[in-house]
């Protein structure tokens, strides 16, 4: 039997977020950190042979992850395992003094977390820059925005493009403000008191600060924790959960929006691309990438009420019944985001709107749009709000249930609210509104405007993004 | 880079498990369905060659997973692929004749589904035979019961274990009532109707009944949905991941427990097989395997709140929003269940109990413990509850007072009662009292007993699970 | 300050559900389980003053919730108060002997929740009972059935009701089982060995075994735990909880894709009632109670994940950090799934399908949704499969684009197919092939009736339900 | 039957947060925003009577929550009911004008959330100020740190304190950046766009853009969404929520460890308030103020996962499905949260440390404690990393298993150390290791001095928390 692969990593995450994961590239990420600790250990005056670290150095990208695995099952312990693999192929044991397994694996999961948040971040970008485009290219493609689903008020595309940009937008804020803080544990020791290196360093205070400082400075990560035990609080893990949740929060609206669409013909996914059928029905030009980004956000909600179980819940100094949800949720979480993003990228380079639809619809419904403007034209001229919202409704309910009834073909509630005395407004004054306000969108542009000043700013402070290109999606 | 693997098929789940989730099982599975059809099909009348089934039949087994995800980068439709490659294996085009995708994977998968329930099943079964044994061979270990993490009364770690063991055997009854609940989609085509089978049949619905009989029996799962859509109720889904919450809770509670008994040193989960120490603090013997219990128990919520996320969200006749969370959840929380298993029954067979220890907090306790038993005395004889309650709390907080601030070293609650007007029980009287009572566990024993009864019957009606013995866990 | 309300309860929850989780209602279900105790121990030969008992019955009905709550202030412990008020009103001091607070709360407890799962059974009835009403009332109401939201066979109206229907029946019988098995903890004492009740009796195991059989009569649930500690395992509760999410999914699915169809103006929540617009936009007829069914299953499904929280949780013989959840849990859960089914129950009763609006959009995606058919009658006469799938793709996909360009204005797939060599199917067969199977909704009638027997033997089994009538919502 | 009383609130939560949320309050609130509203669009030339405004303003503390009941059940609309109330009792009908009912209720929910904030983080600085004080006050309790709960390494009571408190640190750090960037919808009409106040406004931009900012800085809220439907996006509720299980993450691993610790007797919640027993075994001190507090958190969590629930889950410009989970949700997870951290409080007020017990545990440990620092020092002259680690550990697990079997009474490691040649550490250098090392803690005292330089900052930028003194709690 081969190997079950980790769907989420495989199926959908990019080659970037894999390598961070991968087995290999982890263990290529501690020896590293214990080749950074060792070098700073002889700097700061522990006697360990330049040969040794050399020695280490060499073999440092020598992963036989089998190998290992085969150590474990003797050892029933990871990095012992890790450590007597490293040590053998190096021919000396200079790695992990004054270490406990948590100096080593909290440090080197902290910098695999940290690296996904970038990549993330990076994808953000991406995403934002792509809706900031598209709210400008159907800036003036009217609709009948919906509330409680059914056709409200008039809006554009654009703005909608641009409605959900902006709460990605507020996720980003989150998101890098959360990076600016993340902190990283540090070389702390086995209950966070920095015994171990005091003792290695004759209990100088001095030096052992130096030692971290020199140690973080290899992993990179801006902020570090000064009092933690065991391990570094649970609930920071819970933070980068929920930041995925809220960052991409914005795409699963977009995409439900995009389905809804899709049922109305007025929008499909895949116009960019030739939209091709589904296997067993032709014609079916189904929403499948967009149903995929709300199931991936549904994924995201579950890892965070897993890590929300370690949260919270740490006894003493720290144990390790996080351990194996943390294995679990810091990579999963992120392939879930990682696939995520990939697939709204490819959905916002291959979607299409119908214009010719989009119109249509917004001809059906029209009359019934512009009820709030003859509402306020109604109460400008002094007639109750209550009043008037009365009448008003009694006809539009009417033309809505003959419409739905076949009996008229044609939504004439202009005609029907002309005829009615308790409103007073006469026909050509009604025709005159339905002509000035059918294409009112309010504020649309240049609420859209705005968004697209958010998404430049962005981009000025992140340039990198800007430019991805997502791979191809299955 | 390698494949990214299935951390908790690869680290915990066994090979029973794992098998029945790895890609090539299901395609087997699948290719199995599919003749299955084809048989039942011919057999009711359609022109199917004899020789073509034949060479489905020949080439079944070979399953090259990387061929198959190579068809699907092309096709982006995964059964479409896996048609493909079965048909230019056997050299035919015969297979899913009248079937949508839906027709295949819901069927298979919910074989996998079932197939993975026996299996937790008959490990629960293991569980229960040897809480059992446990609660038998502790049933005269009196020790200090503790509620509020404080010592309470007297009860027996037999009882203590049946305790969690008939938490388990209720678990297990919803379990198995599940099973012989649990439906099976069948083959209803595109949206339910079974139109597509209907077709191929000149429209004889008893034809169609007989087909989806045949194959139904093929998969051997009692019961079958009638009215479905595209797929079957999500929420059927929901249930067996509630289920394993359910029926692993005790597990969780016991671990919780014993993680608590070996801080103060009164059990380890590692006795039997020679308790070693940690490696970064060789003295310690840390119950690692109950924390991973407990950890699996967080992730098993965790699926359930992502399967929770697809129930009650069905849209029509069904859509694919679901598809990306059961490619996860489904095997995963198999998985993440097993993992829990094969580590509890590990613990269970390598647990011991330190009876010194046991007695020894048991003796600085006891005459605490024996306080709600003077209280009763007190009441019998006519002290008011509350009275006698005011009485005996008040030196009772204040031997323990002493005893902290270690002013006193011996337990002297009895004599200060004594000398105690209010209540008026002798000192002999009282001394009786604590020798009547000292090892008096109440009905702890009957219980055991019941207990022990209950999970008899079990193995009676399941007897393969009883002599399981799990693999060497990490 | 007025007092807040619990809003589950107050705004949605009906007289029944609310009285049960009073605390008027408690304090009475308490008193009475004191009552009865107190009989029984009477009965079994402890020596209780008749008049004691008849003094404490007549007063067991003057519940003052303040005094109790000022109590509480006083002596920080809830039940130690409502002793203290009970006494004092009755004058004697005789209730609550032998007991702990565990043996009160958690048995009067499980017996809120007993009735409060009766409840909701019997309203899950009364769902039943429409849906298959409703399945015979629309039975012949042939629509275009949706998968990915987009329209791809003929099915009926009847039928979707039944498969939303048979969702919930699956459910139901969930729920049945469950309440089979509910189990009650009895009077087990401070730790679960019955040490304090065999005080009073002399240690006679019998007479405390027949106490606790009275008691257990006295509440009415069938099961009974033999081993627990403190507390009943809150796996049971946790089960409860899961099932209100199970048995209100097929609620909850039905209702979203009611919102789906209202944004279609296929169907209404509101067509009984004289549905009414929204105050401001008075033309719109918005499904606001099946957006709240929606909202009430999201908040089941909170309630899951809280008392998920305190599942598997236990420490020893139970402690009390699941007291505030359960608090919180136990009623707003039952509040929530009643006020789902008060709410669905009204839609039932109040909702229509716009006939006309559903024959009109079946007629626009009729040559599409028999597509399949088509591919069928190629593949009987010998076209490949995959072959005859591309054509028709073809031809389906290039006439959808032209109507959604608005080039043209009829689907003329049928001439396109015609037109195709490559099919090899003439004009008129293929008109042959439409006019046979436009209304050719398969299994449609013969599922709706599996449908409707099954919800008549559940009537059958639980009549009380069948004619409840829901009160009015907000 | 009266009314059913919100527990979280009622039985837990402060004054303040109540009044916040009372259902007079927000009227309140409500009223307070439509005369705001009133007064900006008079002074931008509306024609809006000031005697009107005068009698709103009049009028506006009148509330009747009963008679706005009773009006819902008419109108079935609250808000219409709301509008209706105040008219009638101000004798006109002004106010509303160009507004939905969510101009309303959105602005005024987030404008209590963001009160509610404020409340919840003042009582984060309460309790920091609170755990600075402790950590000093205990800074020099040396205690047996533990991990995997197993006695590991000596640090102190101060330092344990500090290190929960740097977790909150960071949480506290998290929520005042989320609060900056907290952003309130603004008067953006059905769908977003202004259309009705432009309307009103003769389709004036900049003065649609001034009424908009005069209502948002009555509003007093720091920033401000642009594009938004007719809701803003659910993310940010979800985001509220998650910060407070992020922020009180800290206090819920703190009482879990005291109420490890008070398991042990090392310490007790109720220390300072003269702690008495339980009601029913009078010598039980028990933590049950920690266990709510752990309770409060999972309830949390629970309330996280119902908003995740409406998260990423908005159809085109909003619908309301999220109405009944948001009437749950933003309350009760503030009262909880609120509660949590009152009874948090309360505990640190009366919390004590028994530094006898504590002691004697550490003596018991020493030996095995100092096993790491004796391992550095065989590593420092000169013996292999892992050789050391066996033969220690082999010694290690020997005593004890003696100690724990009774044989032996007194931890003999050392001497048993001193006597195996392959270590080659004599008896009196392992006792100067031990006299040296016991009381070692390496660098808590310095750790604890930057925590508290850290709540001195926080203290400095948040003055009016820091004197915060809870309620009395029941």
């Amino acid at each position: 039997m081969s190997v079950i692969p980790n769907v989420l990593a495989e199926r959908y995450a990019s080659a970037a977020m894999k390598s961070i994961w991968s087995a290999e590239g982890r263990i290529v990420l501690e020896r590293e950190f214990w080749i950074a600790v060792m070098k700073a250990q002889k700097e700061l005056g522990l006697d360990i042979p330049a040969e040794a670290i050399e020695a280490y150095e060499k073999v440092k990208d020598q992963v036989d992850v089998d190998a290992i695995n085969a150590r474990e099952r003797i050892t029933r312990h990871d990095v012992k395992a890790r450590i007597e693999e490293f040590c053998d192929l190096a021919g000396c044991e200079h790695i992990h003094k004054g270490m406990t397994s948590r100096d080593l694996t909290e440090n080197v999961e902290q910098l695999q977390v940290w690296r996904a948040m970038q990549v993330i971040r990076d994808k953000a970008v991406a995403v934002l820059v792509r809706l900031s485009n598209l709210s400008e290219q159907w800036k003036d493609v009217t609709l009948a925005a919906r509330t409680h689903n059914v056709a409200a008020q008039t809006s554009t595309m654009g703005k909608r493009v641009a409605m959900f940009g902006e709460e990605i937008v507020h996720g980003f804020g989150a998101w890098v403000s959360q990076m600016d803080r993340y902190a990283v544990r540090g070389l702390k020791g086995a209950v966070g008191t920095q015994l171990d290196q005091l003792s290695l360093f004759g209990k100088n205070a001095e030096t052992v600060a130096a030692l971290e400082e020199k140690v973080c400075s290899h992993l990179g990560i801006p902020a570090k924790w000064t009092n933690v035990g065991q391990v570094y609080p649970r609930s920071l893990d819970f933070a980068v959960v929920s930041g995925l949740v809220e960052l991409t929060a914005g795409c699963a609206s977009f995409t439900k929006t995009l389905r809804l669409m899709a049922g109305h013909e007025l929008a499909t996914e895949g116009f960019a691309k030739g939209q091709t059928g589904s296997s067993a029905m032709p014609h079916k030009m189904n929403a499948r990438s967009c149903e995929r980004v709300n199931g991936f956000h549904i994924i995201l909600k579950g890892y965070l009420a897993m890590i929300a179980g370690i949260t919270g819940d740490q006894w003493n100094e720290g144990d390790v019944s996080c351990s194996v949800v943390r294995r679990c949720v810091l990579p999963d979480s992120f392939f879930a985001a990682d696939g995520l993003l990939e697939t709204f990228l490819t959905i916002l380079d291959q979607m299409g709107v119908y214009a010719a639809v989009v119109d249509a619809e917004l001809r059906r419904y029209l009359p019934f749009l512009l009820t709030t403007t003859i509402l306020m034209a109604a109460v400008k001229r002094g007639i109750g709000r209550e009043t008037a919202h009365e009448v008003i409704k009694e006809h539009a309910v009417a033309v809505s249930n003959d419409l739905r009834a076949g009996t008229i073909s044609q939504n004439d509630l202009l005609d029907r609210l002309a005829g009615d005395d308790r409103l007073g407004i006469g026909r050509s004054e009604l025709q005159s509104i339905f002509d000035e306000n059918a294409n009112d969108t309010g504020m649309a542009s240049e609420q859209v405007a705005v968004f697209r000043g958010m998404v430049s700013e962005i981009v000025g402070r992140f340039p990198a993004g800007a430019g991805y290109v997502p791979g191809a999606i299955l």
